[in-house]
């Protein structure tokens, strides 16, 4: 995968077995990668019940629901069907090709005894820059920090697994602040240039975007991709224009009013 | 009941008239009951006027509407059926055995001069665990431990008797901070494992879960039951994993973020 | 009116010309009233927007929405057509016998020069009790019983008139502090026992019931009122046994808990 | 246009192109103007969704939604016929007459490098009564009064442009408090003499309308604007009665009571 990208290659991990992820990490050490993402927030699967009562699953069964879906939103029907179902690109790498066992591989409890010891050891094995994905507690970024992480990423994983998940925005101050100067990056919730403007002006370093990507890529492939970074992007230069901020390194928290009672 | 059922036994009283209610610790106490749950929160039952405009009161009368419900919701009815009406199991055993006469006894006011002084006496007869229950108050939980019960339960009795009650996860800080170290525990609303897991950082010994049992019951009987409370489970071991606590007795107030402004 | 009712009486007062507003004093006087309630938050008519479009006004114009409305609540119509309309009793006695002169006479501005030097020259003229009812503000109240009123009744007219009005239960405790010991009444929205049991518990000598009265009255009379008069009776019953109060008087802030975040 | 109304004429500018808007500044300054608004909320025109979903945009194109509501709404599309395309005045005298070019030009960039130079500048070619509209921040309000600006409006323009911006009553207490005696004006969602009248209570020196009466002209020309602007009126005077507030100017922070928690 790596080697046919260009640019900055990052690479996201779960630890799911010890053993396969030092594996994994050595691979994206060899194939290039630049920044390895470690994901805390998923420990164990969160049981996503909407998917059981849809009868949704990995691999995807076609029962009536979804084929109604299909007929109602014919671009997407056709471009599942045109592309093949999305798949876990390291988990076929690193195993197997078919849906199926991936579905089998993700149902094991991934491996409940990650801890900070895990981070240590991640980080003895990759030297690059090393970011730690899914903290929202203030204590956990400064330890992720001290523990030789080159940044952390505040996430709820897009609110999909906890749904008792603070909201990203609520606690990225205290993030931000915990983090003594170290990147923040942030994500989950972000579908308007002016939310990813309020971020930056709280002194995040950088925002993702997870499922306007997916949505984009599910209409329109590539194409659908590109438009909805179009998008974020004239909103976010409009946003800019509107309050007077004449270019995006100059946000700063005087640009955020915070909500005052009359 | 309390000779059937394996493991430590509780008994749960209402003060409707002293003298029965004497009796009933007596004969709790020579069955083997390892528990007495006081209850104190509906004095006077609440007027619940739902049941009054459904038609629905004990024993139940068969009103269309009710007959409706049946047949949107075929499992429950023919439980019902099958297993006759629940029945107030204390009730039964010291008076009769006919739902309607229990409704007769029920439609009397309980007794409305219980006070702390009752509990004294409650303490003095029952020399095994004391639970209060349906505590809401600091002041009150202090005053009941000082007067020898072993623990509180705070309850709003699952909303069901007076709605302007505060719920009890608003005062279970304050009720923790009360009880000085003797076991809190906690009911009325909890549904899912998270609401658990957050009743558990902040204090309480234990939840107590209601309806939701009563709901598997009435849907499927004893696997129902076990249905509910293999679910709750389940959720509870997720959120543990999710919030990246090893273990539940490692739970603890540093889980719990409050709600922050922007 | 007065002499053919028994127990206290009390007599409303609007000062829409100050020479009549004497007149009926001194009338008010002389059959017996025993307290005087001066009524300052409507010196001018709220316009009531859903009246004009409901096409309702007094004398009340038989639309067809009206009618339709009718139809739906067939008591309602019944009672209005063998009772004929409610009527403003005073301005009855006082000037015209039909509803249309009335009318004309309430559209007409009030006194718009009322002050407090108006209620100086009441509390000379009226030796027996009067309490100023419309008040929101602490330094009117205060104000109020410097120049001699026996308390104030805080109300905003059952948000009737102004809809930016504070609701009476935000301001009644500040209404409390301010009156010094002197009564304060209270009303504006109280509908079940429980409204009125918080009320009482902070501090109110009395709650006033508007709309719930007339609807009774509208629907059954004599009999609807009754009706609505023991419901909420068996209400405060029920509610001051479930927060454990053994009788009304004995209502305190101890009882009211201040909602509390997590 | 300036010529031929009565009183007090204002001239409100956007700063497009620099030396476009010194033009505009001179001729307003000869054609004898007496106050200029200069706006510096939409540096960049926001992107209306709305519009582009219904199809409207400037010119206005007659897409069937457009024409179902003029079907229901039979007087604005009769008056939008009659009387053709609202214009925006000062580009057609400064350019061309036709709505397609102006669209053009509105569509071009705004000139995003305006800042408070060009605030001076603007204070040097124009001796007149000079306000700038479109602040929310208290330290740009201080600094327009300082560069020499008569007043500032505290505006989020309508809330057409950034729905993130905050409302201008929030932000009115600490404007009043920059503008240090310089006055304040407002606008942004008045609709009801009752939002006037707090503002005005609130320090505001006016209330600027701006929808109410575009609705009004649009439904009934110029009587429809009279009507809007008599049903304001009227409010105003009836909330100043029942705040018992005897005359407008009489108005002050005491009529404002703070949200008050029980
Ligand atoms: C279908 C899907 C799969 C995801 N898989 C992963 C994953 O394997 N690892 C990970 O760190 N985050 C994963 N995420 C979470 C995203 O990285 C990201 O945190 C989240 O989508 C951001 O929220 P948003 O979708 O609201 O922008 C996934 C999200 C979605 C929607
Ligand atoms: C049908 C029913 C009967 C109940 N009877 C009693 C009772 O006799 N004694 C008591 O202490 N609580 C009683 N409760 C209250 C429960 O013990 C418990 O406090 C409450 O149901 C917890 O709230 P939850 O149902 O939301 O979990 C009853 C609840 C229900 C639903
Ligand atoms: C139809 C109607 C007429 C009223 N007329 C008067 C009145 O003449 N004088 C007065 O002081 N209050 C009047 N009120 C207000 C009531 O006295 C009382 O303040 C209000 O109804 C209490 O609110 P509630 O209706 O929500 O209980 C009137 C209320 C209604 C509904
Ligand atoms: C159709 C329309 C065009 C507007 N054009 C301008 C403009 O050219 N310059 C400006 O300063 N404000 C403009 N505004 C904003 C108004 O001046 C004013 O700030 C806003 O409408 C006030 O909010 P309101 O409509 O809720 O009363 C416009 C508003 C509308 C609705």
């Amino acid at each position: 995968m790596a080697a046919s990208c260009d640019g900055d290659r990052w690479f996201q991990l779960y630890i799911v077995e010890r053993q396969a992820a030092w594996d994994m990490i050595r691979r994206a050490l060899e194939t290039g990668y630049s920044t390895l993402v470690v994901t805390v927030d998923v420990a164990v699967n969160g049981l996503r019940e909407r998917d059981i009562r849809n009868g949704f699953g990995m691999p995807l069964r076609y029962t009536p629901r979804i084929l109604l879906d299909g007929a109602l939103h014919p671009h997407w029907t056709l471009n599942l069907l045109r592309h093949g179902m999305p798949q876990l690109a390291n988990f076929v790498t690193a195993r197997s090709r078919d849906a199926h066992s991936q579905a089998a591989l993700l149902k094991r409890q991934m491996d409940a005894s990650f801890d900070w010891d895990a981070l240590r050891q991640i980080r003895d094995l990759w030297p690059r820059r090393l970011l730690v994905k899914g903290l929202l507690n203030p204590q956990d970024a400064s330890r992720a920090i001290a523990l030789g992480a080159d940044g952390v990423i505040v996430s709820n994983h897009g609110g999909r697994q906890l749904d008792s998940a603070p909201s990203p925005m609520t606690v990225l101050d205290a993030m931000v602040a915990a983090a003594k100067g170290a990147p923040v990056l942030v994500d989950s919730g972000f579908r308007r240039g002016a939310d990813v403007v309020k971020a930056l002006a709280m002194g995040a370093s950088a925002i993702l975007i997870g499922r306007p990507l997916l949505y984009g890529m599910a209409a329109a492939g590539g194409d659908g991709v590109d438009a909805v970074i179009a998008i974020l992007r004239d909103e976010v230069d409009r946003t800019l224009a509107q309050i007077g901020c004449p270019e995006i390194g100059l946000l700063s928290r005087d640009f955020i009013m915070p909500a005052a009672p009359i």
